[in-house]
């Protein structure tokens, strides 16, 4: 018997829809699970868009005061995937209604909201997760049980960029519920939470906290017609940021973002160079993990390429079979899995909001950083 | 208002499974679609796999008999997913009963049993098509729009290959309900309809239609043990399959099957060179179309990496942003939302029983052509 | 102390110039070889363009007869590069005359031809070679040293190309000292003598003798100006050519060379696939082997590229560092490297003519069966 | 007729080798010049090594000290291809003898000497260069010729690294003749002067000086025995370095080169992103050139690769036909041509020193950041 998880959305973006088809594939595919989402209710303030976004995805109610949905009591959980400068507010007053949190990425607008989130979910007690959904493409999920088997031995250099054009444009506009990414106001931050956080969180993962950087941001188009006002209004994002660290172990690390690198879509790629082998991946063919093994025949070594589709790789023994790809929306699904999975062993499912603001620290240092041009320690 | 499309499901294979999955997300992500699969019923000879596949997927009932399903007044359409050798009874008993059919490949053993096919879903007036899914991957789709666009000019070569490693072993056995298609009596053929039938369905699609061919065929492993009578057995499948040929517009075609390519797990490549530009595809990487235009500028002519996951891709418009991929999986659902899509517009899906027809030719003329080591031509 | 090998070249043109930067290379590279090119002397019927390239390369002297060359006591050896119609007469006449020979491939404009040229060296005992060089690649002589090994298993598939588009337009005119290879007099065929060679060539070194054939051949544009005459003349070469195979080891061959295939400029690509292991190699990028080991750790098989520039790779300890590559024509140096080493060790330098005899009968089966459209065993 | 440009080679490592084939290969493929090298003397402190030097590559003469050389008549110029910390005084006084000068990379081991050496060519008025060959590989160079012709339109982003793995076994040593680029003392840095001194230099070219840098570097092993005391000493170079920067025209610059990265041989990249196009290299792939041109056609926009070896692509007339590949050493052979074009011409051969010191001027500030951790303005 399958007990179900009610659930509440909170928001319709593009996240809205990536998770909730994670909820709805679930059952499907991971069908030992004990636990079944049911999108019980989605929740935002047009009542019309919301009502719309319920039918096409099936959610049973709609509540247009996210307050009023955590007064329900037939909710379990909530899933926020609301602009970044509303997540404290929502996620702190979810924790003291008891009810889960699986909260859209980065964690908040920086390092003392998310403290504050933290402490309200571990004081109530509640399940958490943040969705960086890139830990489980099943490349980077095996890419993590490498690394964990020591086989890389001592890392050198860790290495990520996430790099798009889709801001080039001076015409582009900011604001507004589709473009709230690129006003200061909503995201906190341009690339940095966007994007960098990703690549920071996958790095924190797979080689450990960083110990300090040093940053720097740029904003090439300095003003852009807002979205609702209709007037030029001074950018207040980062358009681009890269910054240099060291980790706890040692390995240099660089990392780069920007939206401004024409000819690359969603360019996320990491690389870590250990003593004894390395590991590449790119989001542009994520079912492929890249690895040179240097205890490989001398005459014969080279990059292999893992095409990551066997029934053994991570997750992958859910889908079809060796060497047919699967795509973005599936490492949602795998997380709404893992999420299940927690509830019934009482294990956190990460990232979790204490590790998510790990990722935080990292992002706010970078910033600092790039301010006053100096090095920053973290935490 | 949508009107629902009542669907039984004949078979829980593999097939079964990526068409109902294909059924449950259509809605999902196609909103403005008119008709919704409904899962009605599942049908299988075996009761508990039956339940068990029904339980999972959700299907309302189960049958075990599919000519009680076929009896069944709430049911639009049957989908059959059994092995090849019993499409035609199937597929005939469901044309008379008034069905839809929605029919995996290779449509029949042979070409006889395809005509009569054709000639049964005509004369019922049923709406059908065939699962070459293929053609609707979007890079795919993506390359016929751009020689439909007449881009290409004067086409004088098509190359296609699907390259698979995984019945090297000699100990891996035949038959029964997971290696049907090693079998000659449920498959037919073995390299040839399962995997060269994909080819040549896309070649006729992108390039018309074959005059005539020169073919070899090989049986690396002569005898396999029988997974139902644990006897060995002589294998009677093609365990490889190659062929020559000319199109009908002239241009030459080359072709290649097997399941003994070292390294490939599923390596369906295609290859069209035209006067002015070429295209070529590779399933491994399944969202990226390789074209060069010889129309570029002279110094900076090459192979342009396409990946096409825009909006204005075909179908991307429905999934995510540019960048993020799409799986093997999607080819079903945009399949299912095109069939849906013919039943309001009137419209055939192709390709129909009788578009798969003219592979069933090409495949049959390709083992006569093998058996007998002459030049066929083609019906 | 070096002894020198006086050396007479035949024709100027492009292979001209390939095999003397070889002749001067060899002696920087190759320090430890007993023997040096000496360049005694060029040979073509025109007086002054035989002059400009011997000024231009260093040749002490000119003949505008090769049988004045051959009369000549200070030739040792003398290196045929003028169309293929030419190579018996003069081969035969430098064997008879004692002179080593060099030959510019394919050996002969058919088997016929071969056969005689092979007696003649034989029977004179002069040390002979044909120009094949792209065994002598080190990503493909490593491929040798690979399947020598025994590393591949049985072998069960190989494939090979030659994709040209250079012959597309029709204002294209055939014969003359640059177009030569297009005009059926001078080459004896098209893309088969003069692409298909160099890939059988390598697959019989590589995979062992080939049994039978199945082709086709293609001429796409049927009239083109002549280049001396200026009228329109019948094409009487293949534009392009694809055949089926058995190898004398029971693997499946599948060739195919065009001039028509739109993007690929010299695309040279082959590969093995045996039950162990397969490899692959392309010479558009050269320096590269990729190579596919099923005894690889399960869950990071991949394909491996093998950057071949480390000073253990076959020949390149003699160049650069790991890393840097090195081009089409170090294979010319190598070829003249091993010359030079036989006549040390008295030992044959592959091909020989005989070696060039086997790729000359099925260059022959194959046209033969393009011409009548039936299998032709080879030899 | 040709004149005589005689020539003093001081040193004889793997520079002196790849310096010299550049010498002796240019007459054969750049017949039109004017002047042609003539190797008159080889020197060296080692009187067997550089006898046998000469005696290998063909110099005339060998002298052991450098000041003999250099006060010879009939040498017109010398190539300095000895360690860093001997190109100053060497340079300085073979300006003052009147010789023109090729020096190879770094300039020198820091800015000021840079500047002595840059006066005292200018006040004697000789010809200088400085082999930073890879602005002459054939993609690097079209690269140039897109950037300058304008079509990336504002410049944004410009990255580039430079990857080995060749240091990471702890048993290597330091110092001696073969491994002084790992003494501190003879090279002055490590990966910043050896291999991020290329990356500076081509980004110069490409993009214009750079403005201001924040940067770190690493010494993993800390120890290493010197080759010729047999002492365990102190590493003092940099095993690994990267650095952030502004470039004067707004773009912003990310470089990275290390001896640590596992799997990589010699893997410079570059890339740089222009509001319309991108490119990016890879030495790996020397001949390919990678464009993104945001102009194309939406539907079928992507990154193409470019084979650079057309006759029409930079100084791929001189070589072979389209799809052959010339290797690393060509890149001498090009600058050695352009050094003998410009004494036709009198104009300069860039890199001249002084172009060499703006790179010299951005390592030093490198450095100088890696150690107090803050930002540095060049000059």
């Amino acid at each position: 018997m399958t007990k179900p998880l009610n659930l509440g959305m909170i928001g319709y973006g593009f996240m809205g829809r990536a998770h909730t088809n994670g909820y709805k594939r679930v059952g499907d595919f991971f069908p030992e699970l004990q636990y079944r989402p049911v999108l019980k209710a989605a929740c935002a303030r047009n009542r019309e868009n919301i009502q719309k976004f319920a039918d096409q995805w099936g959610y049973e109610s709609i509540e247009t005061d996210w307050k009023a949905l955590l007064a329900r009591k037939d909710i379990d959980a909530v899933d926020i995937c609301v602009p970044n400068n509303l997540h404290k507010e929502i996620a702190i007053s979810a924790a003291e209604a008891g009810k889960m949190i699986l909260c859209e990425k980065p964690l908040a607008m920086n390092v003392a909201e998310g403290e504050a989130m933290c402490q309200a979910v571990e004081k109530a007690g509640v399940t958490n997760t943040v969705w960086y959904n890139y830990r489980r493409i099943p490349a980077v999920t095996l890419a993590k049980q490498i690394i964990d088997s020591g086989k890389l031995g001592r890392i050198f250099h860790y290495r990520a960029n996430f790099l798009q054009d889709w801001t080039i444009s001076e015409d582009l506009p900011q604001g507004g519920a589709a473009l709230w990414r690129l006003e200061a106001d909503a995201a906190g931050s341009g690339v940095t939470g966007d994007l960098l956080a990703h690549c920071i969180d996958t790095a924190i993962w797979l080689n450990g906290q960083v110990r300090d950087v040093t940053a720097m941001t740029e904003t090439f188009i300095k003003e852009r017609t807002h979205q609702l006002t209709g007037k030029k209004q001074k950018v207040g994002i980062d358009d681009a940021c890269a910054f240099l660290c060291h980790f706890e172990n040692g390995s240099l690390g660089l990392f780069e973002s920007t939206r401004y690198a024409r000819g690359h879509k969603a360019l996320y790629t990491l690389e870590i160079n250990g003593e004894h082998a390395s590991l590449r991946w790119d989001l542009h063919d994520l079912h492929r993990l890249e690895m040179f093994d240097h205890a490989d025949t001398g005459l014969t070594r080279g990059w292999k390429s893992i095409h990551v589709t066997d029934g053994d790789h991570p997750y992958m023994g859910k889908w079809w079979v060796p060497g047919l790809a699967i795509g973005y929306e599936h490492s949602f699904v795998h997380q709404v899995a893992d999420f299940l999975k927690s509830l019934e062993t009482g294990e956190p499912c990460h990232p979790t909001f204490r590790d998510a603001l790990d990722t935080q620290k990292v992002c706010d240092a970078v910033l600092a950083s790039a301010a006053d041009h100096t090095w920053h320690s973290i935490g």
